[in-house]
């Protein structure tokens, strides 16, 4: 007879679940133990919470199914909570398996006794707690769907320990069959109200969120451009935008309001298509928060939880053929000399492997990027969907998990690597083929950008020291090695030219210190 | 006129915060360039909010009144909670800033938005939303009282940047006076009921907890063991013991509920000062997670929220004098030949300097800690109050910049220290005087024990991976470098002497990276 962890398992593999990014403890100890005899699911150990939810996160943002992450109790739930953010807004399938105490313990209030619903609720599409081993098969299966959706989402269940380590009396419940997925249900009057507003002459565009920037979606949003000349933007911060060389022109919303502001001047229809309403990522005083410009009719065609690739192929066939405009396979010339930000995204554009995921955490560092890589070859852009650092390091390990068969790029602000940098032991552990680039601006500088953007008092020294990352330096290089990933400095553009081709080429991961100067 | 965030730091340096631990993001910038007209509060940047709100539980431990932090809105607040969970179990006083999104940009749902207050509910006493700067100077009164206690909390204030950047119009509201503490009361029936069972002659225990193993408390807990021959016990994961030669003689509880057990088989009366009544920390298959022996009649003196050393105190004066057992100074001889748990431990024992500040979450590693420091120089001991793991170097952070005339020595397992490995840079940017001992025996060994606890399958190859921290090994002295701190490894017992010597003796922080093989 099975316990309730073995059983727990059985379902994961069952309804597809091939990883589980884990940081373990004692209520979760039988779950471990039965991972022996499961060889359909890769057990992955990370050496902090975070670096577990964000690799599932990158996981399921690949394969498009989930990981399962195992967790120790309402604590190890709290510790991997920013990355889950990240991952819901990346409306990720994801799920979450969290051990807790042994039901009958409870009520003792033993030291790491919390409320662990109330954590899950601000970032789970659903939640359940099994209170008995023979409930757990009809349980994960609920979990897995929930999570698999379309749309993607956080699945959290909560497995008592001795829900885990009892033995389901008598026959499983029978498990429900997983939800349908309602794909291919779409509006027909969002599409002719879409394609009439596109129709009219006037600018238009279409921007595109969620599952629309990738594969037939994107398609057909390049067909809806080619018929109608309005322009596709995306949203600031996708979860993964497949793009380079041959793919449509997609121009992602700039981060800071005026910049986003200046490329809807002239819209006049903007029709949404899995991508909600543009806002601007903070509030500053004085500034209105809502983006579409005075006079611009908004048209939602899709929301991120319907069917967006069939709604914007629905609506291409309205509009008919047309040519549409492709990214032009263009690199910039490798630069020599000084190695800057934007020296080091010419050195990018310039290596970047077909077939590469790239995972952008780089910030202000990263401003250069998405010019200088629009006409590489083919590859897919991850980023920061969620605004909470330190997604970087650990969304190139689940990736890598995903698509072994993929170079992954990681390129991340020294500051953003540092709250999970663990990750690059996680990624010494299982030879993931990985080459992380951390721009060394030894600064916070984002924050020195918006501290001018909020209007607040220049900084003089004490507030300086809060956005200073300078003294001391910190040393990438030996923090890389400390973990097991081999790792170089880089401080002229020649040398990382040279650690970057070497990173790629290498299997295995790597890590280059690429020290430059701030932004500002 | 001053805007929220003036008039917040002025309410909190007025209440008597005298420390910021931050990791600030844009919703904060306010904060921060107010910072610079803020003598009176030092703002300390750490690269993660766990080490954040860790450093604010050791600030809090050793100060006796809070620190406050810095957060940047639900994920910043998220990174921190599981430090602040142990803080919860600490009773530790701690005043969370959480920014947030400008009012008027709440309802748009910008990619940081999410449930701040049902986070900040799962760990904080109190928690309020300022919705004008005009209400600021009343809310963060009302949160430095409410953290103070007693008993000690963590008070959540959450700040819309609205609020932070704007100009109270009028004048202030009227500051509520704090709460005042109400010290001094005791339960005289409870005073009297612990005398009666303590004179039965009968076996009898006092458990202490909280404050009760500190100062006036202790001192009348060990006159009561003095005039009855009662024990003293301590709970298992103090907050702040002071202990040492001289110091009454306090036996903790044991981890590993067989062995509470075994402490408490004979005891026919045990009264709690300050203390819950003993439970298991986790639950195993057949064991019941109560602690009180059967027949054994508890007595509750005190609980935490009460004014445990008054009781201690009045029921000390009810029982008379007596002769009061105290460690007698005693250290170990410095040992020769291999570096293991116990041969640290003997090390440690030897060479603690008094007055020193220990920070233990050495796990498995700390079996030999406790009795080879028992009578060395009075010196204080600080617990994993919560059990949740990475609450070491971030607890030594606060604990040095709240006494930094005393020395701290932080003991902590390879695994516990990844966590919160950002710490260390902390320590090196501040110049803080901490020695850090990391046990690297290259395994989850806490683990490994627990799998045979609950009863699970021995674990092979794919389990054991899951508790294996040996592929690749963690090179902390590479770590700790990197991060501007010096390190050094030490592999036999006269090196880590030698070592620790070194660390105690000089200025700012040193680590050590201690090989010791596991226990099991």
């Amino acid at each position: 007879m099975p316990n309730g962890a073995q059983i727990l398992i059985d379902g994961l593999v069952g309804a597809g679940v091939r990883a589980c990014f884990a940081n373990p403890g004692t209520s979760e100890m039988h779950f471990v133990a039965a991972l022996d005899d499961a060889a359909g699911l890769r057990p992955v150990l990370c050496l902090f919470e975070g670096v577990a939810t964000g690799a599932a996160d990158g996981y399921g943002r690949l394969a498009g199914r989930p990981a399962c992450t195992l967790l120790h109790l309402g604590p190890g739930l709290a510790g991997g909570l920013a990355n889950l953010h990240n991952a819901r807004r990346a409306a990720t399938p994801l799920v979450n398996v969290v051990g807790d105490h042994a039901l009958r313990h409870k009520r003792l209030d033993a030291p790491l006794e919390s409320d662990i619903e109330a954590l899950a609720g601000t970032v789970s599409g659903w939640t359940r707690r099994t209170y008995h081993a023979g409930e757990l098969a009809g349980d994960v299966a609920d979990a897995v769907a929930a999570a698999t959706g379309p749309p993607g989402a956080i699945a959290t269940l909560v497995v008592p320990a001795d829900v885990s380590w009892s033995a389901a009396d008598g026959p499983p419940a029978a498990v429900r069959p997983a939800r349908a997925a309602r794909r291919g249900l779409v509006s027909v009057d969002a599409v002719t109200g879409a394609a009439a507003a596109l129709r009219t002459g006037g600018s238009a565009a279409v921007l595109l969120g969620g599952e629309a920037v990738r594969g037939a979606g994107l398609a057909a949003a390049a067909r809806i451009a080619a018929a109608t000349g309005a322009r596709l933007l995306c949203e600031t911060f996708p979860a993964r935008m497949e793009r380079g060389a041959g793919r449509p022109a997609v121009r992602r919303l700039a981060y800071p309001p005026a910049g986003a502001r200046r490329q809807l001047a002239s819209v006049r229809h903007l029709v949404l298509a899995g991508a909600a309403a543009p806002v601007a990522f903070f509030a500053y005083p004085g500034q209105d928060g809502d983006l579409v410009p005075e006079g611009c009719e908004v048209h939602a065609l899709a929301t991120g939880a319907e069917d967006v690739t069939a709604a914007l192929e629905g609506l291409a066939e309205v509009l008919g053929p047309g040519s549409a405009v492709r990214e032009e396979a263009a690199r910039p010339a490798l630069p020599t000399g000084e190695l800057t930000a934007e020296s080091a995204a010419a050195v990018i554009g310039a290596l970047l492997p077909e077939d590469a995921v790239v995972v952008d955490e780089a910030n202000t560092s990263g401003l250069w990027l998405p010019g200088a890589t629009a006409g590489a070859p083919p590859h897919d852009w991850l980023t920061l969907t969620g605004g909470a650092m330190g997604q970087g390091l650990p969304l190139a390990v689940g990736a890598a998990v995903a698509r072994p068969d993929r170079p992954v790029l990681t390129l991340v602000g020294d500051g953003a690597s540092m709250y999970t940098v663990q990750a690059l032991w996680t990624q010494a552990r299982e030879g993931l083929d990985v080459t992380t680039v951390v721009f060394a601006n030894r600064s916070y500088a984002i924050l020195n950008l918006e501290l001018g953007a909020v209007g607040a008092a220049p900084a003089r020294e004490r507030a300086r020291r809060l956005l200073d990352l300078s003294a001391p330096a910190l040393d990438f290089v030996a923090l890389a090695r400390g973990m097991g990933v081999p790792a170089e400095r880089a401080e002229t553009a020649e040398e990382f030219a040279a650690l970057l081709k070497r990173g790629l080429a290498e299997p295995g991961p790597f890590l280059i210190d690429c020290v430059v100067p701030p932004l500002v």
